[in-house]
């Protein structure tokens, strides 16, 4: 099985910078890019499209909750379908700066506060997956492997790419351990690395309680504001190839 | 010669209404949707395309500076590419909206500060007319009647539908008398009316030195946020049918 | 008893408009100013505060959770401190415009959502009292009659002035029925100011069960974006002076 | 004569993080911190007081034009009386937050567009000054050296701090550079240095013309946002010392 590595990036805003876009993308396959809700604003998507497409590394909307100050990661409360329309602006202006590059979404990632909650609520799931559907059939939706999410959104006719984390703990449940949990962060590259060549076998990797969880992913995530982003993002690379991984993007993975 | 009416609508944000736009779009054969730059936002957006697919009214794009608090009456200094950046995104997040409900854009027409500059400076124009050509070459531009930008821009291979003001004063090189100068505004709705007679003909109008001046406009403008426009909008309608003059749409006077 | 008459005010931002404070600060005793967070800038801030002095009205800041788009009706999850921090910048800037134009506050009054949940949670209304004892002990809290947050207020030293709303339905505990909830809204302005002057005469009125509630309320709020405020205003004003009840300003009445 | 040295500082927003106050605060006699306009929170400024308070640094507001975007480097335009209205809401905002920190401001300097525009316009300039002295007449205002603004702001009887650049170019006028010029910034550090000892003894420097100029600046400006600065700082430091000059905040220089 081949795999996708995936990170957000284009997550400034005006004169802002956030994460090491130069350095990390080349090392992706694909790159969820915001789009000026949580993050992002027309001139940070252009050049961060404009990056992708240098390296080639296919690109996805990464729409979030309307939340500057909150970077997305604090929910919005909103009725579900104000969610869709939300993320219908945001994959359209992403799409909108896209097209005059020459440029097509391959996927739509939601971001923070919103991908944690989609992945588990059945409706915030619905909304998000019509919105994309409305928006383009072929879009593929990156969701929480095993979540509820890829479940709803696989039975309403979506696309959909289950996502692992490299360096970030499980529950037996498949679920996050919280950040400021112990065993919620990865830190070392190496057992990140390892833990990522696992994942992408569909090996079993062992849950916070201690218990074998297998996850069916076809993307990992790299975090892209964890400091040393691009080292682990190497050091995964290397492990992956080594083990004899085929490392290419969502689209075509899906399409196998 | 056919005419169309066009007025600006979803202008609101969030809490916040503008304008009368269940009164004014009925009257209208196509409006322009603000796309959350200057105003509007993507629940503004939904029910204002959703309140012109109720009436037949086409649709078209009102992007701005982004500048909510100033409401894209003032310019915001940037490079004429930027410019090109903020349109491509306000644009693609309106139609990514549209496309929900079934709806496409037939136009798009800057707001405000960006409508006067974009009228008169060439880089700025052009900037305009490459953001609506790799958005989509179809779209119309509607810019102000016999402006450098409506050359400039058909020049470049863009559908251009010029437009003219018919509660406006205009000098005798067809520029808008500022507000705020005697004979900017015209409040008479008759006299109002019979402008937009003269105007749908071709026929000359008095500029404010007194001498004639010929507007070549295939869409006559009414300010949603005049007081009254309701009402303006329905005398210069009665108007209109009363001189034979038949009101349509933009895409289908262009494509005459 | 006297009582203190007060409503929601400035709530415009730019170039929107909210509420009719023209026509309603001048039947007023003390007016709550949005602080920019939730509504309101400063030209809206030094026109709003400019009105109120006109008319001899007490002004008072009206802070909320920062969210233009929501207009402070939802909350923003974020921890008591940081309420406090964002409480301190918004009375700053309404009291620094107040002071170039020779105004003084007299009280503060949270907006919305923080208004609500302020009320029941404890933390909360401890981050917002200490945030206001910070900025001037001398400042009065206006909270919801009754609730923890009076209480939790006093206790720390504020001046708390309780408050009642005219128009909106009770709960056995004293709680507001929330609006979409049968019985949440009065709507006969004979009514709304019957129970107004029972509430300013600390007579029971009725809750929603149909138990009498006795609330001891120095203040009647009246919903400045409540269509017909102003004729609400108007016949309350016209029944507390029949019933003998003198209305005056929040501060001389906690300091008798 | 004693010489003060400044920084900006606190600019960043929400999760977004702007220059190295940690390393370059400590460096610094005062320091000049975004109010939320076109940088800074309630957060961050509350983070970046605590941060002066710690090292011993005076505290100053640093407000700009009302554009997190555009961070205060463009020009928004607006009448100089509703710039006045924007400052003492920034003014009033940093000082509520400094008011729970028992800290004052000493001094209030402009950024960015606004500081650029106000030295050479007299009716922003006064615009600045009165809301200055509207705050609290006991503020410093810090101005550029020799510009219209500083004499313009002491005429109206505001306390001024003329100001000085270490690391950037001046035309024969006494005015900077401007970026993007040749000769618009000095990189090297020791040459950065003794332009400073220059500046802080009042002795002439040379303008980008050849011809000598002198500025009687009281503070000297380490811009916060070149890389590098703390380095800069220090070696400016060092040599103001070995020059004998003592360095010490504004307020102690100008009540000598």
């Amino acid at each position: 099985m081949p795999i996708d590595l995936n990170c957000d990036a284009g997550e400034g805003y005006g004169a802002w910078r956030m994460g090491e876009d130069e350095a990390l993308i080349p090392l992706m396959t694909s790159v969820n890019i915001a789009c000026g809700a949580h993050a992002g604003d027309p001139l940070v998507m252009r050049r961060t499209i404009a990056l992708a497409q240098q390296h080639g590394v296919a690109i996805g909307a990464h729409p979030g909750y309307p939340d500057l100050h909150g970077f997305g990661r604090r929910v919005v409360p909103m009725p579900p379908d104000d969610v869709s329309a939300w993320l219908l602006a945001q994959i359209g202006a992403l799409a909108g700066v896209a097209r005059s590059l020459g440029a097509t979404l391959q996927h739509v990632k939601p971001h923070g506060a919103l991908y944690n909650v989609a992945a588990d609520d059945p409706a915030l799931a619905e909304a998000v997956a019509r919105a994309v559907l409305a928006f383009d059939p072929a879009l593929i939706l990156v969701a929480r492997a095993g979540s509820l999410q890829a479940q709803i959104s696989r039975d309403l006719g979506l696309r959909v790419a289950e996502e692992a984390f490299i360096d970030r703990g499980y529950d037996a449940q498949g679920r996050l351990v919280a950040r400021g949990t112990p065993g919620a962060l990865i830190h070392d590259p190496a057992l990140a690395a390892q833990r990522g060549v696992a994942l992408a076998r569909q090996e079993p990797i062992t849950a916070n309680d201690g218990t074998p969880l297998t996850l069916r992913a076809a993307t990992l995530c790299i975090h892209s504001d964890t400091a040393g982003a691009p080292a682990l993002a190497a050091a995964l690379r290397t492990a992956l190839e080594r083990a004899g991984i085929v490392i290419r993007p969502l689209a075509t993975i899906l399409s196998d």
